[in-house]
């Protein structure tokens, strides 16, 4: 397809143009989709436009503050817009369809597939919600508190409250942007940051009881069973919300996460410290990712799994200082 | 004393006016004091002048990055700067009579005492570095990248990464500045965020195994008996930074810590959440605190100090929408 690359300038103005405007998430929703997503909703229905947003899965009651209903095809989308989706794989069976017909995609992953007929593409930008403050401003749309507040969750979350490799000086200007513009940032960094479930409380005390170091603790690899994640009560979310705990001690450079699926084999997330590759660990198991994280899928039994993996480790583990000694202590 | 308030560029001119100047930081020296410091230290330092560092505990190797080393009498100090350092009492025995012949005092603490002969004060700055940026710039020093990693160190750890309520539009603004400056922010976000000690994660996984939930879940408690500190292997800044752990826990507004000191007596440590009174707690037992974060000690043992705190932390819980069963779930 050829996808036309807009400024901001113009996007704004193929929006006004718009009337009925559907906005598309997607799937696991997380803060940076919805929250983009949110703020431009409420922009333009600020401008009279009629506005929806869609997503696959529901949005998680911790965006509620967010003041956004999923789309029930309350009207017929004119102008259909995709924000934060870097490819259709992305959608999920509730959107896709919608998604193939994308006029227009705001984004900040420098992989986006160019799906859409045209494109507003800053891989700068730490945040897709970045985007959209500027988009607003270029728009003279008011920068609400609950429009600050959805930005505000955009860029936190997807920059783990401004701690991630990802931020910027700009990432830093707009946030203090939107604390004028009356986000409720202490309310909201302890909601997105200092609580957790129960049941995240209950996956983190299982790994942290499980988590074994190897490799004089350059690694550290813990694991869930299907007990345990039964027992936890955990959801998907509260499991994807754990995979950087073995990675984040201090001395270990590459932390690996094992999680037992229904079929009995094990979704594996791996970790890497800086100057060590995650995802030439995934690769070799027929995973991918990134250099700082990578997933693969694993086969056989707890212990049969863990030595396969430790052994893929050891291979990508830098050279050290002292002697190794590949003792499990 | 009668303490003269000094605009900043008051406080350049009598720096510049000054020759062998001494550095002084509080006692169990955080990220703001050293950094702060260290950061005026680096930049007088380039403008040729004699200039030390005290401080009456070592400077922990975490801050290692930040180049200083503690004064040993190298030289006869001429004019004591104290930085970050609300009252005499914070000094220790090591600085406290050169802290008494303090001729400047820097500081963000509202709370500051005045016993210096000059001070410049903004209780608005996040951190004490904040102040210090604009000192430098005053000064029309050049922020190295040096400068630009002890500057980043104090606002990161005195703000929690930009998580806690005391982050102000000018902190982001001045984040974004330092970045500009070419400061390491990622390298130092996983240093001093995302690195916990073995001995640290041993206290906190004793601590979750620990944790009980009263009140519906309203009140967190946990605690760590001399045997599991020996156990873990913990020094008192990895107790210290776990006190967090029981409040941040979705619907728990008291989070109590208890750690059992060589006495047998216990430390405890009350957090509370948005419309809790810590210091409450804390209070009824002779200790004190503020409203979020209060701390006091407890005789007895494990079950009577338990009893003793949760029938207190009862009488300062909100009052709660559904009906109280008081159940320990």
């Amino acid at each position: 397809m050829n996808t036309e690359l807009l400024t901001l300038a113009q996007a704004v103005e193929r929006l006004l143009a718009a009337d009925k405007i559907l906005l598309l998430c997607h799937k696991n929703p997380d803060g940076d989709t919805v929250g983009s997503a949110a703020a431009l909703l409420h922009a333009l229905r600020a401008q009279g436009k009629t506005v929806g947003l869609a997503c696959s899965d529901p949005i998680p009651p911790r965006y509620d503050h967010m003041q956004v209903t999923a789309f029930d095809g309350e009207f017929e989308p004119e102008y259909i817009v995709a924000i934060d989706v870097a490819s259709l794989q992305l959608f999920g069976a509730g959107t896709v369809d919608w998604a193939q017909k994308s006029d227009l995609c705001i984004d900040h992953h420098g992989s986006h597939s160019r799906y859409s007929d045209a494109l507003v593409l800053d891989d700068k930008a730490a945040a897709c919600a970045e985007i959209i403050y500027e988009l607003l401003l270029e728009m003279g749309a008011e920068i609400t508190p609950l429009i600050a507040d959805c930005l505000y969750t955009g860029i936190a979350t997807d920059t783990g409250c401004f701690k991630f490799a990802n931020v910027t000086p700009a990432t830093h200007r707009i946030a203090a942007a939107l604390m004028e513009h009356g986000c409720a940032y202490t309310k909201l960094n302890a909601h997105l940051f200092e609580s957790k479930s129960r049941s995240q409380l209950a996956v983190e005390r299982q790994l942290l009881k499980n988590m074994e170091f190897y490799y004089k603790g350059r690694c550290a690899l813990t694991w869930l069973t299907l007990e345990d994640i039964e027992a936890t009560g955990a959801k998907p979310v509260d499991l994807e919300s754990t995979t950087g705990i073995a990675r984040a001690i201090e001395g270990v450079k590459i932390g690996v996460t094992m999680r037992q699926q229904p079929s009995g084999s094990w979704k594996i997330s791996v970790r890497a410290a800086e100057g060590v590759n995650a995802s030439s660990v995934a690769t070799a198991f027929g995973g991918g990712g990134h250099k700082g994280a990578a997933g693969c899928e694993v086969f056989g039994g707890l212990e049969n799994a863990k030595q396969a993996l430790l052994a893929e480790v050891a291979r990508h583990l830098p050279s050290e200082d002292e002697p190794e000694g590949g003792e499990a202590d």
